[in-house]
């Protein structure tokens, strides 16, 4: 059928490169899944049974377009603890997810025509989301070393700005690097947006899956209050709710009245009864995160190491996010060895070519998994990369 | 603080008039509310319970961006029946919400600077959702005649389609007139369509809230298969979901990928255990749907009478929705009396101000309550309409 009444940037949309390997090796026998963006666990108990009290209360009206007033209070209480500040409620409101939240964050700040400017590799939605508004992503990649990992040249980011640039995207700790801007770059970074006069959005969506505190650095820890940042966040990665699509933005308080128009034309608000849920999840959740992010990290030194092992794997062990990003010695076509691994060594990876122009060299794997799959997983690659030419 | 960074469509974006009024009564002791787009009842167990089984099963991972295939069989064989034709589950994608997929369609169809065509007085969340994107929202109003109520000229609209004219939105039954087209109506948009290579953005969410038989006609009745029409639906109004925020999209099949990608690029998809309370709603509400059009019925018998027994009181009996749109003598400033009425006669009502150019003279009331409680508002608006001078 012809397409040509359809708008040409949404006709232009790609297709996600990693649904393309997970759609040909989805539910292949004893095949280890580490392509996707989330864990094994599901939501746990304290977080469904809220959501399904409310449910059965009748909370199932319209609400408010911003976020149930208890959400919001609940979220600044937790991002006030987290970040050492006081962080009021009016700055915060909810989301149908975290790509919702950088959709509304897009809507705001850049339209048709206008540059908005990100690190990279990436994750392909922040891309994906810009080309359909009709706004111009620009990546401004990572360099890479194989011995001491990825590095931000600030004197890249600042070239990569020009009369047109609305935006800076910043995603830190980054998916699929691992790479975690320290507080010397996110001041850097920081002082080129005030120098230019540009918003950032801060992606910190990995914080709190860092291994080398209790938190990744944050924009919050070098910021004046009410500086024109929109921090974009998720309740997927945290509380395993990757399936629930609740995110939220928190923004300068004057910013609130756009936010909520935005909301009101593009999904009208996020259903009570899933917000009663993200109530429990930052109320009683903080053990399991806990526990998570310790799994994560065990699981991130056995992949890395058994890796390694190899010696014909370039991968520095990622500082946040559960990624691990990595080239392999003579693989140039990642995409015709990610459908290959899958065949092979029953692994799911997602092929770097997903990630942009920096990315094709690599492959991505989540280790936010159970120890015994992540080393199994781990030594079925390592086996396939032995037998490689 | 300074606003100047925010994009000027995110910043002119409109709040909703209807909202206004709402934060102004909301909560007023005795109050009647008939201001919003919802009825009384919230979601029916089997739903709920759909959705919480979904939820202890631990489905809470991320799902098919389209929708489950289950809910989109779901959906075709409900289409099906409903409209006496064979749709396949190809054509259906499933969004966060009608207004999502209204979203959706425009992204599909108009950027910025594109201008699209849509029948007033409306809803306002159309134009406001153009207005986001870049693209001009083009009212063409119904006529308004005190015996017969409200008609469509083809005429002006025809008039209104320009060479940078993309897409023409119906609504009907409408939101807020219950203006509904007939057949005849309906064929000559679609010639209109495809004489100007116009794709249409169809929303018959209130198909169901009809009065002069089972459903109101659609532009099913009178298309060819996989004509450049975008159906845009919600689970809100005929199930009682209004909260829960899922909605669907018919189109044809060859829009699939392109639509995938730009739900990818929005919300990432709706919850799983969501759509397992829609699969519900489809297969065992059928009951439901009925017993709610027939109190709908009823309530709009008496409501219209009551008021047009003031003798002061435009209005006739809309064949579709759940709205009455009246104009009464002498009352000009629909806005100031929305507020008067909420503290004098304890009735919520939407001011006309809210539906476009043609809409000022007029209020809204939602019927869609228990009689007992629709009698009472009908009462006391009759009442206060009474004392006016």
């Amino acid at each position: 059928m012809d397409l040509s009444r359809l708008r040409r940037e949404a006709r232009d949309a790609p297709e996600s490169g990693i649904v393309a390997v997970m759609n040909y090796a989805r539910g292949k026998e004893g095949l280890i899944p580490l392509w996707a963006g989330e864990g094994d666990l599901s939501t746990p108990d304290f977080i469904t049974r809220a959501a399904s009290e409310s449910l059965a209360r009748g909370e199932t009206f319209y609400t408010w377009q911003r976020g149930l007033p208890e959400l919001r209070d609940a979220l600044a209480a937790y991002a006030s603890a987290l970040y050492g500040t006081t962080l009021a409620p009016e700055r915060f409101v909810v989301t149908g997810s975290g790509m919702h939240a950088i959709q509304l964050a897009l809507a705001a700040l850049a339209g048709a025509g206008d540059e908005v400017v990100y690190i990279g590799p990436a994750w392909p939605n922040f891309a994906g989301a810009a080309g359909v508004n009709g706004s111009i992503p620009v990546e401004v990649s990572l360099d890479f070393d194989a011995a001491r990992g990825w590095s931000l040249d600030i004197d890249k980011l600042r070239a990569a700005i020009g009369p047109k640039t609305r935006a800076l995207f910043v995603n830190t700790p980054s998916n699929p690097t691992g790479w975690t801007a320290d507080e010397a770059t996110l001041r850097a970074i920081l002082a080129l947006s005030r120098a230019t006069g540009l918003a950032i959005i801060a992606d910190e969506i990995y914080s709190r899956f860092y291994y080398e505190g209790q938190r990744a650095p944050s924009f919050h820890d070098v910021m004046e209050p009410e500086e024109a940042i929109l921090f974009v966040n998720s309740f997927s990665k945290n509380w395993a709710m990757t399936g629930w699509r609740v995110g939220w933005i928190e923004a300068p308080q004057a910013y609130g009245g756009v936010l909520e128009n935005l909301i009101q034309y593009s999904n009208s608000g996020v259903a009570a009864f899933m917000q009663r849920g993200a109530i429990a999840a930052l109320q009683e959740g903080g053990a399991f995160v806990d526990a998570q992010v310790e799994r994560a990290h065990q699981a991130r030194d056995i992949f890395v190491s058994r890796l390694r092992a190899t010696n014909r794997v370039a991968l520095t062990p990622p500082e946040g996010a559960f990624y691990a990003f990595f080239a392999v010695d003579g693989l140039e076509d990642t995409r015709a060895a990610a459908f290959a691994i899958a065949d092979e060594a029953r692994v799911g990876l997602a092929p770097g070519t997903a990630f942009g122009p920096t990315g094709p060299r690599f492959l991505r794997a989540c280790f936010h998994r159970r120890l015994d799959e992540v080393e199994a997983s781990a030594d079925r690659l390592a086996a396939w990369i032995s037998r490689l030419p």
